[in-house]
């Protein structure tokens, strides 16, 4: 059976192109070797195998259900996939040795994710909101809170969410209405609902962690007013907590991901429900669920950027893992099947050929392969900036670091969301007729892929948050840094016999998209300077993956092979066939075009 | 409720820019007038309304299954829709008078159809199919076989098939195995299997009449020896023929259609099975289901060349139709949900807008607008080319505007199954959340258009048609009538106030087509001119469909109101947003890019 991700592609882009084994020279990571990494990887490799990936189809024909007992009930293959992955220990893997973790870094990490969403996307979910959720609460919480949350989080025996969405309120958290009281013993009491909560209830786990936004009276107005708590569905001595399931979502895809409408405080099982509670628990009179606060008051959602950083990150590997799988699946079938001949044949008696014969099936599979192979090494590149900003003993590369991550992260979470989404849809079409049957697996893969470009902040979010924050932010340094990274590749390139020309194109649209940049916010009317954010955010997303291609170039320059031929064979694909198509964007946004703010809602 | 398909725009399209009331001065169509028109229109919507759309969510949650007995079973509200449709007669729209037929312009029973393609995409095609095949019939069968077989098509009693694939050949009919033995008696005993048919079992109807390409040996190889025969599946006097539905495909949407696998004689229903056959019925003994031989032997994929050119630009209309319900839906979603604030406001305490008051949601809507009335507009234009070629007396009117026909239709095809799809996904996207949800109705949409870049030919399929046959058949002429019909817009266009620069900038791009066209012809390698041939029909697309939306705006000009502001407003984004995605495209076809014949299938 051929694997839905690549463990030559994952071995080029992590020792030959990034060279993450010096990051064992890192004291952090100074207990590590390329033979634990490797270790790690070949685990990974081999559970998502033999106990995610046989449980994706059941997953998607079997969608989570509350049966009568109020509880949700999962088919009993992604129970046991998911406990073989937590008796793997694989959840502890970047998280401190003294919380019980292997201290591996991210990249690593994200590699080993990376097979397991591959495998199956839905079930992978579970435990990548865990793990964001307590590198959340290993930065912020307090060292009771870490052993009593962070420890069994690490451990696999709790799990954990994200509960920022409410019904009339998804990307803007602004208006979000979950109330927090002063309970007057430090806790406080939480009242409020939260919708599209994913692992917001399941019996897979002992417990589970939600980590909450909500307001205390009397804060600031919108953000402002916002702060984090931990609300468990149970309390540490077991009683159950006032969060209640209130119904699941029934999605297109990624269906074995219970996604959830939790009530919180609505009595459910308030204070009359436990009557065995004990006694040094926090009073139960009080209506509302239990909740600690994380932190400062009023400080949630910069404590929240954490999680929401790293989950954007790793919403762009799912979609990428999707990408990957569907890639994978259609090469297979593109070297069996066969049909059709030549197109200059002349001998309607000759045999037809494998459909990889054809131009046009190499096109698809070749847009597939740049896209996915592309935003695989973009996704690992930013883990390793994480791993190297977390570990430089130099205050300002570690500066330069995050800034770059922080102008990199929109692009992360959405390129591969939209790209790979399309990957998925060229897989289908691969396949003909059969793609579109639930009896291949690349229809899924496509339906699974539709979620990214909603969760974790819709698409055109991130492309306020590009142009609007990120590249001007402490006075355009997050571009400038972007640039010289791209440059600094660029001039490794000019040097190179047959890479100088595409280092010359990069450059070329680098240059178009600083100065475009700088052209739009001369506008003096912020609403016309971000009327094509959406585009703006497209458009660094192609150059940023074109400068991706010619890193892995320049990695694979020397090189002999069908391996290294492939690399370059993607790569010209995209300089060819890709990055041009940021020519039309960019003279769209020097025009500062105004089309999108003069239509009127009635013209409609 | 908002209807999923638009009277005004219909209205718009028909009367205030093709002017299909002329048509009314033709002799065929000379019983008829707008108030026929728009009865039927009238009619159209309302079934289609109260019995079609109700029944969507139904169909694709309530999969069709074999039944215990072997019969196929629907949910009772698709039966209940489908015999309401035919009561109304509204299959019968297109045909002669002398057929029973009520003898309406195509592009009338196209506006109709397209009402119940929008309402419920799944059910529409058993109709469409009927339609398509009685046409076929109406062209080629004998007299008797049209009193036997189209008549009641035409009534609603029979309904049709295309059986054109078999499992091991899609798009390739050159390969087809299936074989038509002379049974002595001027039937034929047909004895394969095929796949993909649509319609291909069920209880809607007295009878299905399939349409069935099969080989008779003996003759030429590949297409040459392909022959057309009518195979019902029940005989004149209500024996049982010997095809059998061995099995239906379970698809990512379009559920409510079936789509089965069948065998053409495999002894299920053989002479043994069938012991009442009457005795002036074809002999039984020999093995193999009975068929009617269309027209003359060997020319069978002519005669289905029929069916499929107008399957082809029903796929079209197919993929419009679900394209313009998203765009409704969502349009709904976006005036009345809200959230956010415009970027530029400064306090938090105002309360959220309508999305649609966002920038890049109202740049979603005129993406979706300029794609779903652009495809919708154009799929008419090309019915009343249909209309005129059938109608006029001038030899040379008719051949040149079945020639503009030809060409146009792959981009009629493919077009819309291409864009329309992605109005889908952008109408998902702007419900963000709730539209990945089953519990809205985008995100069916979107599974259901995803088959339409697959079937009546794959996307790719119509690059190699028009770019290897239609722009160079008789010496070019189909391009240059393409060309002409454009130029002659643009000429107009230009003594228009506000419409020269876009006359311009469309004369411009049609210019480059033709002459990249003769370029690629000239590298003297059809495997080399070919190898980007679906960029070809891409480009292609677009340019066609910018010239569409510059005659509409020649239709609005002078008019004033929301309406026309609105046509204004996504002819104006398409010029800026989409037409300019030509310009790299021509690049590419220009460079004669051999990236895709280059690579190996090792390298992957």
């Amino acid at each position: 059976m051929t694997t839905p991700m690549s463990r030559r592609d994952l071995e080029f882009l992590l020792y030959e192109w990034l060279d993450v084994e010096a990051l064992t020279s890192r004291e952090r990571f100074s207990a590590h070797s390329r033979e634990t990494f490797d270790a790690v990887l070949e685990l990974s490799a081999d559970i998502a195998m033999k106990c995610f990936a046989p449980a994706n189809k059941i997953g998607d024909a079997n969608e989570p259900y509350i049966g009568d007992d109020g509880k949700v009930v999962l088919p009993d293959e992604i129970v046991a996939g998911l406990t073989e992955y937590r008796k793997a220990g694989l959840i502890s893997a970047s998280f401190d040795d003294e919380l019980g973790g292997m201290q591996l870094p991210t990249v690593i990490r994200q590699a080993s994710a990376v097979w397991f969403q591959a495998a199956n996307a839905a079930m992978s979910s579970y435990n990548f909101l865990t793990v964001g959720n307590a590198n959340l609460l290993a930065e912020y919480a307090t060292p009771e809170q870490r052993d009593t949350w962070v420890r069994p989080l690490v451990e696999g025996r709790f799990s954990g969410t994200m509960c920022l969405s409410e019904p009339q309120a998804g990307s803007s958290l602004a208006d979000i209405t979950t109330k927090a009281e002063p309970a007057g013993d430090g806790t406080y009491r939480i009242t409020g609902t939260k919708m599209w909560i994913s692992g917001g209830d399941h019996e897979l786990t002992e417990n589970i962690v939600h980590l909450v936004l909500a307001k205390i009276p009397g804060g600031g107005p919108g953000v402002k007013g916002i702060s984090l708590f931990i609300v468990p569905k149970y309390l540490a001595d077991g009683t159950r907590n006032d969060v209640a399931l209130v119904g699941l979502n029934h999605k297109m895809g990624n269906r074995a991901t219970t996604n959830t409408l939790l009530n919180f405080g609505d009595g459910t099982f308030g204070a009359d429900s436990t009557p065995g509670a004990a006694q040094d628990q926090p009073a139960r009179s009080a209506p509302g669920a239990v909740g600690y606060l994380v932190g400062d008051e009023h400080r949630g959602l910069s404590y929240m950027f954490h999680m929401m950083n790293e989950a954007r990150i790793g919403v762009g590997f799912l979609a990428t893992a999707l990408g990957y799988a569907g890639y994978r699946a259609s090469l297979d079938y593109a070297k069996v099947r066969t049909q059709g001949r030549p197109v200059d044949h002349k001998d309607p008696s000759t045999k037809p050929v494998p459909i990889i014969e054809h131009a046009d099936v190499r096109r698809m599979l070749l847009a597939q392969k740049s896209y996915v192979e592309g935003a695989l090494a973009f996704g690992l590149y930013c883990s390793t900036l994480v791993d190297e900003a977390a570990t430089t003993t130099d205050p300002a590369e570690r500066d330069r670091l995050n800034l770059l991550l922080e102008v990199l992260t929109p692009i992360a979470k959405s390129w591969p969301s939209q790209w790979c989404l399309e990957a998925n849809s060229l897989a289908i079409q691969v396949h003909g007729g059969y793609g579109y049957t639930r009896e291949f697996d690349v229809e899924q893969y496509y339906r699974d892929n539709r979620l990214n470009p909603i969760h974790e902040g819709a698409h055109g979010i991130h492309g306020l948050d590009l142009l609007g924050r990120k590249v001007i932010m402490q006075g355009g340094a997050g571009l400038a840094a972007l640039a010289e990274t791209i440059e600094a590749t660029v001039a490794r390139a000019r040097t190179v016999d047959g890479l100088d020309t595409l280092a010359d194109r990069l450059h070329a649209v680098v240059d178009r998209l600083v100065k475009v940049t700088a052209h739009i916010w001369s506008a003096g009317d912020p609403k016309l300077s971000l009327a094509n954010a959406t585009i703006y955010l497209e458009t660094a997303g192609h150059i940023v993956i074109a400068w991706i291609w010619l890193e892995q170039l320049l990695a694979a320059d020397g090189r002999t092979g069908d391996f290294y031929d492939g690399k370059r064979a993607a790569a010209q694909y995209f300089f060819r066939y890709e990055l041009p198509k940021t020519g039309p964007q960019l003279d769209l946004l020097t025009a500062l075009d105004r089309t999108t703010l003069d239509v009127e809602p009635s013209w409609f």
